[in-house]
């Protein structure tokens, strides 16, 4: 079957739709910190996006590993999300209502990360391209772990604050 | 502080955002359950669709409760990862390897609304709508066990058939 692209193919489809999206992401991410209210979520913003820069020398290093260059692709769910934290923070929301928006739009994001980086690590681990999987599974972690954390940063006190600013 | 929006109006508006992306839903799984080779991953489609019209039912309920009328807001999250699904099917992608495209696609939605579920009932508790939040973690349960599901469907044989194929 000449021409149909395979699993390999399809892996670097999705190596440069994360590409991208995790490029859109740092740029989206100092708005976020800049609009946030809360002190322990502006630093979560902020530290989440030194992280997202290692995730794209990351990505850089299996694109390497891969032998394929390493370029991105458009993104269009992550240009969706984005625009969604954008509507959230032009909505007019008391300052600790946008704080818990904020939240939700960026665990959405950590979600889409979640879904890509689980199905690219099962991907390069079912071609067995070990050191890739590797490499892919440490970002998860890394991407579970900043949705638990805000998640924690909702629950513990954000979300209770937001209530009361009714 | 008039005029700002509060708490309950951010959890109407991230209602009528996911209410909007179920619909988006229900427009979508049909092709990709046509699109899908395994029948496996058909069955699981077609399931879930059925699936998703009782979690617009219960989104009904859910904005009857609150006393609002139920309608949607675009949600353009759920229009990116529609346009992704839709890409993949015009990839040229193997067949085989297409299902485990599929599959990526369907988890990065079930992760979409993770996310929207598990912060709208954080909300509707927050705010002491218990009956709503009940209603919102059944639904929530749902998309968690059909992530699993398409996750057992990957790991399972999906990935390695797509393997195979190239």
């Amino acid at each position: 079957m000449a021409g149909k692209k395979s699993m390999r193919d399809l892996l670097i489809e999705e190596l440069r739709d994360v590409y991208n999206a995790e490029k859109q992401l740092t740029r989206a991410l100092p708005k976020m910190a800049r609009a946030a209210h809360s002190e322990d979520l502006k630093t979560a913003f902020k530290e989440h996006l030194e992280e997202t820069q290692g995730q794209i020398e990351r990505l850089e290093q299996v694109f390497e590993k891969l032998d394929v260059r390493a370029r991105g692709k458009l993104c269009h769910a992550m240009e969706g999300l984005v625009e969604e934290a954008k509507d959230m923070m032009e909505e007019g929301l008391e300052p600790d209502v946008l704080d818990a928006a904020l939240i939700a739009a960026a665990q959405k994001v950590e979600h889409y990360e979640i879904a890509s980086y689980g199905t690219l690590q099962a991907y390069a681990q079912a071609l067995g391209e070990k050191e890739v999987a590797k490499l892919l599974e440490e970002t998860l972690k890394e991407e579970k772990a900043t949705d638990e954390r805000l998640n924690k940063l909702a629950c513990g006190d954000i979300n209770k604050k937001a209530v009361k600013a009714a």
